[in-house]
């Protein structure tokens, strides 16, 4: 068939917030699949904030992207050509296809999606590693109890907004952190937070005592920065702080801020903990089942920000990221 | 009786490191212990860097040391007179009697002191919070495995010299972090450290590869600051890194400095907790039987720093622990 392929390479390692020309836009033939391998045609990028984690070198929890390699990134697509027993033509799957719109697989990571259940970029957020990303960081790691008090920051974004929905579901409070009153208001109306805080207002120290009278038991941490060093201060006996990520930090030019005030784990016999989604492989059947249980319930909702482009528009969609202009799971739609 | 006591007390709240103005030293007469209480008269006093974090205003474990009150430390000493049915003139007591020659007291956190055992500084040290401070964090916090690697920063003091000789007894490897070759080499010569890390010597990233081959499994922290940053970047995969103080930060005028790269705890599926030793209380005699018994069987060692002097040079020894220079646990005796 030999059809083009639109590709973003990364071409430099960025400094700060990147540049659209630290990617490289390539056009080339698609692959041809081998034996035990099908071609996808890809028709949703899942854009997260950890991709620009992946573009650092160095030692992280996956080997960073190299220069001149596909931009890594989670998708959806259609099976367009196989010669693997267990993927058909026509069939819509999931996997880290990268930021290109065909991929050859050899099925290793892929998942069928079921779009009976839900339209295709719910499988990138709810139903997807940010929903099993809010699964099992709030449920193994903080694991609040009912009634107890948990924070969530990047609240209005694909992970956090789930982690506040499964602490309601569970009996615990939920107080989301999240930027500008229009998400906020999202999150307590659309979402059913038991309240939000726009760190955008000011006053954020004052409306985290309000908000959480009891403490903060769970502290489900998105973003790093200042708003984990308002929280620390915060922090009930015994809470569990989640590091899922520190979106704030991630185009840091001088060195990362740590959270100065750290000795509140000491004073409250807290802990904070790191988790990777990666490490749950296993367990990813289980709990999809009980989200996709939620969502069918009508108890979890699921909301894409999805956002009509091509491959070669990735990088500006990308960027809206860290300028916080979604709301819910960001995705690119070929 | 009524004789003379002498007392410190707090005068001011310290900015950065403590000015003997901070104190008043006051002489007046002895309490006249009531029904129930008894007279102390204080021989030994410990001198903890914690106290530093009790001359601050505000939450931390426990409340401040107010202005105007006898500065707080934990003391040996002997019952001088006596109207409680459980001690008696002449026993020897540790408890919580303050910097002063003379304490009434009603026996409450008050234990009887075995100088049969061993001499009553080390009752302040490896038999005492120094002692119970690193058994219940390194065990119960810790929790290293025969075979790990166990790094412990100011570990030529009172804590982090028995976390070390702990951690080899329980099977796992010791390094410790100290200032100057000569703590370096009483950790490893004198203590069974199986190294030691000369922080003051620069290159700690690169002695701190070299020492831990397979990477930090605990990380028994009581200093903080460039330390703790250079341990996180050497963590194992599920590492520990166990909050016991941050005296490197206690004289800080400016904000606290966070750990920088505390991301890594996210990078490692690893954990930073904090404890307070008094919430053991319940267990003390367990860990105290436990650590005597390898005191006597010559598995663990005991070094006190002893100074002479008066309750009126308590600030200027007191002091020694920021300029590093005491080694073991530094007591002012009487």
């Amino acid at each position: 068939m030999n059809q083009l392929n639109a590709q973003c390479r990364l071409a430099a390692r960025p400094v700060g917030l990147p540049q659209p020309s630290d990617w490289e836009y390539l056009e080339q033939p698609a692959p041809e699949p081998g034996d035990g391998q099908f071609l996808v045609q890809v028709e949703y990028i899942s854009l997260d904030p950890a991709m620009r984690a992946w573009m650092n070198p160095g030692r992280s929890y996956v080997p960073p992207v190299e220069i001149g390699e596909v931009m890594r990134a989670a998708a959806v697509g259609r099976v367009v050509e196989s010669h693997h027993p267990d993927y058909r033509a026509g069939d819509c799957v999931s996997g880290a296809f990268g930021v290109q719109r065909f991929a050859a697989s050899d099925g290793g990571g892929v998942r069928h999606v079921d779009t009976a259940l839900a339209p295709a970029p719910v499988h990138l957020g709810a139903l997807g590693l940010s929903g099993l990303t809010a699964y099992f960081g709030l449920l193994d790691v903080g694991r609040p109890e009912p009634g107890q008090t948990v924070v969530v920051s990047g609240a209005a974004g694909s992970v956090g907004s789930i982690v506040g929905q499964i602490a309601r579901i569970k009996g615990a409070r939920a107080v989301g952190i999240a930027g500008g009153a229009e998400k906020c208001d999202w999150l307590v109306r659309g979402l059913g937070f038991d309240a939000a805080i726009d760190y955008k207002a000011g006053e954020m120290a004052a409306e985290l005592r309000k908000h959480t009278p009891d403490r903060v038991d769970v502290f489900f941490d998105n973003v790093g920065g200042e708003i984990l060093d308002a929280v620390l201060l915060r922090l009930a006996r015994g809470a569990r702080v989640v590091l899922s990520g520190a979106i704030s930090q991630y185009n840091a030019t001088a060195a990362m801020r740590g959270p100065a005030n750290y000795m509140q784990l000491l004073v409250m016999r807290a802990s904070m903990a790191g988790f990777v989604i990666f490490d749950y492989a296993q367990r990813y059947a289980e709990a999809a089942a009980e989200l996709a249980a939620w969502l069918r319930a009508g108890e979890l909702r699921s909301r894409e920000d999805v956002v009509q482009g091509t491959v070669e528009q990735f990088p500006e969609v990308f960027l809206r990221l860290f300028r916080g202009e979604n709301t819910g799971k960001l995705v690119l739609a070929l």
